[in-house]
């Protein structure tokens, strides 16, 4: 199946690190599996509160199970994260403004994809400010809602979401684990995170 | 590190769909892999309110991707699923307790197995009362609740969750789709859901 015509959308917040999993397999398998890959920013806070749905981690539980399920994460998918001391004031609006801008001047995706992959790297490696940026205009702001108001209208209630079309039928997807399913939907081969090299073991 | 020890706890309920995939995708591998597998029947009501979670799936977007999710996983495991119309009647509580009561007399699993397969296939295949059954004595009611207590101990905030002891530590992962994580993790092949046959296709 090949040769069918796929366009994913990706749905994504660089406050979100299974979203930047997500995004470097499916820059990985773009040529692999012939994909036509739209990258769609969009604003979490936008999404939870659209869904009526909570953040993820607020259960003391599952939050201490997110912090080693990512760290086991990064290392399989060859993306090092080391999580922040304090989230509560990263607050991703004023960057997913910025990035829907770079979105709107840059059609090809070239200066999209590094400008993501810069924030996610600001956020989730280094530790820097994704804050105080340049202030956006209010066409913008229009932007991330609508395209926020798009991945809700797939019925998006976190993200990462990717929303695959195959030959013309969309089929949607929660999580960065679910590349295995999304292979076996379209008749792909899913190998493991680098499709050009063997799978690596720790 | 195929020679290494390794013993996995899985904690299930029969009213949890992505339990019964974890379990049979375990029970295929247990040879492949050299896992000594231990089934730990809990009661999952106790696990939301003992780790303070909430049941999945009671935001409606999310319900309604957990409904077309659970149609192509149990297609892609190879285990026939269909959702009853009505869940809300479906407490787990006796069935567990029955569960349980298997688990305390049948040490090898055999019969373990057995029940808790039939058990998932009335509720998720035909869809027949799991409710009405032999009453059972108080040792078992505690049974069910100290292995509840186990998995909460363990940080557990829903099922199915799998304790992976190997050499000795041990690691817990959630959810029915972290195989290909765990073989990583451990320095094993993950094979599709098929471990002696080539993966199907849809």
């Amino acid at each position: 199946m090949s040769s069918s015509r796929k366009m994913f959308k990706l749905f994504y917040d660089v406050t979100s690190p299974y979203s930047w999993l997500a995004f470097e397999v499916l820059c990985r398998y773009r040529n692999v599996w012939n994909i036509d890959l739209k990258f769609k920013p969009v604003y979490l806070g936008g999404i939870i509160r659209g869904s009526g749905n909570t953040l993820p981690g607020l259960n003391p539980n599952e939050l201490l199970y997110m912090v080693s399920d990512l760290i086991l994460l990064s290392k399989y998918f060859g993306v090092p994260m080391f999580r922040p001391s304090d989230l509560s004031k990263k607050d991703s609006l004023n960057a997913m403004r910025f990035v829907t801008a770079v979105a709107e001047r840059d059609k090809e995706g070239d200066m999209l994809e590094r400008v993501s992959i810069e924030l996610w790297k600001r956020m989730w490696r280094t530790h820097q400010d994704i804050i105080q940026l340049a202030s956006l205009t209010e066409p913008i702001k229009d932007k991330l809602r609508s395209v926020t108001q798009e991945a809700l209208e797939y019925k998006c209630f976190g993200l990462p979401f990717i929303v695959c079309h195959v030959n013309g039928k969309a089929e949607v997807f929660f999580g960065s684990d679910k590349f295995e399913l999304m292979a076996y939907l379209f008749g792909e081969k899913w190998m493991g995170p680098y499709p050009n090299k063997p799978t690596a073991t720790m």
